[in-house]
């Protein structure tokens, strides 16, 4: 499985508290534990050239990990465009977190997706609320993160077609913070926790279930749709 | 619309701070503000003949509402098959909190219907999910109740087929408290407030959701499934 | 409730054949059925000035019936972005047909909405797969249409939030016909027949359905969601 | 992961026809193919002692295969009860063909589960029309079977979580053919071919659905929920 982990790469240039959690950026650290898997991973990042997603990249990548913030403006739209269609194609995507207002993740959904947030350090804890899901495999009842930034609803979504995590904060909100979609061959993943500012890349649970999101959202091998003018009704009838 | 409202009337015979919160019965409560609407509404409890729930009550019985918690074993286990045929034949239902342990709910969910709970006087709040579900008509973006019994995830129902609510409380869990699901030609609406220790059903926005989700199980004439042995194909054949 | 039938209105300028069926157009047969019932219709045609979708026109429709096929590419971007957004702020969408294809509902859904046909006088059977459904009020178990175009899956669209009908056709292919859709406060049906060929808008039981989709996609009132940055945690805390 | 597949084993010895197309039993005939992959298979029937479920067996088993037809009553409740209830504890289950009436199934859907059918050498074809679920893997746009028994909707099953395929009969109906189900950290998959007088079990594409099928609902170590009273609010209160 070809995995490529995509990050805006801003912040941490940027701000020194991030640098500090994140000095190789946050894509080296989802890389990094993702390597431990048996998963051939790359990364790609915004100020690349075509932002690392030329059309090679995209047609060999299996699965696409997103994580972006502030620079979502400055992802061109036909890479956004091409991003969309490969998923349509079959390549899995895991969405993270602030990649809620990514882009690709939008033209997918086909909502604003929009929702509440604050900084201030809420307490979270993600309760599973499917637990026949394979991404949930390896962990507990929740997973409590000391300090996150709060994502609160409405989160303006289509109703997703699995709801594995629902978040609970300190500060009196909820949250759908795991979901999936299925667009054409490609499946989705919404996977809400990650704020640039706290270490949550390196909570163990939290990787457990990105590493399980990737594993979920890979295609291997489904029918290819067949789009058009069909055969004519005389052809089958004659054959009948 | 004949609306139909089940109570065990158990707790407020024997328990003096349940009487003193619904001195004629949670029935006679739901009736009354059911009763302001365009509705034709009974009542029955579990201690009347057949549960107050004979076959001629069940046939002119378009909508049901349940309440039980202490009791749910002593309901007649036929009258209880009853009620879920009642169900596949087109009645809709409305389970309230506790009754997520009724007979007739959980043959019909075919799960446990487990659930974490706690009497602790927590706070909840029950925020809105599908802002464009009918139910959801006339409140605001989430219900607050200043104390009420926790109920927790993991809430053991099949995926809903609509979640419309889910319930922060201030212990630190979270729940699925409003949700839809389809039996047959019935619709089944759970909606979770309603601890028999608080005067929940005097509170005007879950009053407000109860009267919307009797409106929205209530089926007005869809199509009666015909199944069994089917015409032969050559008499299809030879009309066509 | 406001109901606004858009028709692209081509083909009957065009084609004989559809002009004969559709002397007045396709809106003004679907806005003929519908005024039938206590609702305000009135009609917008591609080649009125902005379509005729102006902000205040589309500010007070309530619900919106689409129908187009040969010309989607000559909707103007703008405007299906601003059908999109009123879809969102709670407009009910009705999408009949070949506008599956159509720039509002495309944006909608995050798919290519691609499928199969073929014009081949097939004969189709819509089965009721949701007998619960207010959508099929007044209907039997299926509708069968003795001449229509073909569309055969795969149907390239997000899993259905609910599924209604499933077409058979003569030449060996089957459809999910009728399904629907939540996009934040606004309710979509989409609605398989009406080839312009055919005089399907003339069929007692379709209209049914598309009357009961115009009734079902209307939204009155439910909760506005709020959006951004919220309230600050030391503010709940101190008056918890 | 270990596989039993169950069989009631009827037919094969009552009927010359069944049994020249499985002389060992359907049982068999599905065990030989599973065998060839990556699985320990076993078997077991409806004569055997405890039908050949005791507890060490279910206990041990990850996914069962269940077959039934004519004697689905003579499945002993209290057996059926824990296959129910091994499905709710993670084991997974594949439902094929006239399962659709077996004691297990029908307590974990909730509905009838009843259906249209006809035994007339239908011709049917299985579209697929989720082309991003694992369960297609290796198959193409859909299966065809010469000949086969139609099931017709209406089905009378909750609403599927996952719809995966949709059957075509020549005879005029359709049919939801492939369709998952979750029961607590159990997963269903139901698959509709295999009627008892036709070698529907030796077609290959089936074999691979049904292969795709059993991997799918294998759980492999999701987490247990707990239920029942929680810790009190004051300890979490103490402790925030």
């Amino acid at each position: 499985m070809n995995v490529l982990v995509w990050n805006e790469f801003r912040h941490e240039k940027e701000n020194e508290v991030v640098r500090d959690i994140y000095p190789e950026g946050i894509h080296a650290q989802i890389a990094s534990f993702l390597g431990e898997e048996d998963i051939d991973v790359k990364t790609a990042t915004l100020d690349e050239e075509e932002h690392g997603l030329t059309d090679e990249v995209l047609a060999e990548t299996d699965v696409l990990v997103w994580w972006g913030h502030k620079a979502h403006d400055e992802v061109d739209d036909a890479i956004a465009e091409k991003v969309k269609q490969r998923v349509w194609d079959g390549m899995g995507l895991v969405v993270l977190h602030s990649a809620h207002f990514s882009k690709p993740f939008k033209k997918l959904m086909g909502t604003s997706c929009d929702l509440k947030w604050r900084e201030a350090n809420d307490k979270e804890r993600m309760w599973v609320v499917d637990p026949s899901h394979p991404i949930t495999e390896g962990i507990g009842e929740f997973i409590e993160i000391e300090k996150e930034e709060m994502y609160g609803e409405h989160f303006d979504i289509p109703t997703p077609e699995e709801l594995i995590f629902i978040s609970w904060f300190s500060g009196g909100e909820v949250f759908r913070s795991g979901a999936t979609f299925r667009r054409g061959r490609g499946k989705i993943f919404y996977f809400r926790p990650g704020h640039e500012t706290y270490p949550t890349y390196y909570n163990k649970e939290v990787q457990t279930v990105i590493k399980n999101g990737v594993n979920w959202v890979n295609n291997n091998d489904t029918p290819q749709p067949v789009y058009g003018n069909a055969h004519p009704l005389e052809d089958i009838l004659s054959k009948a």
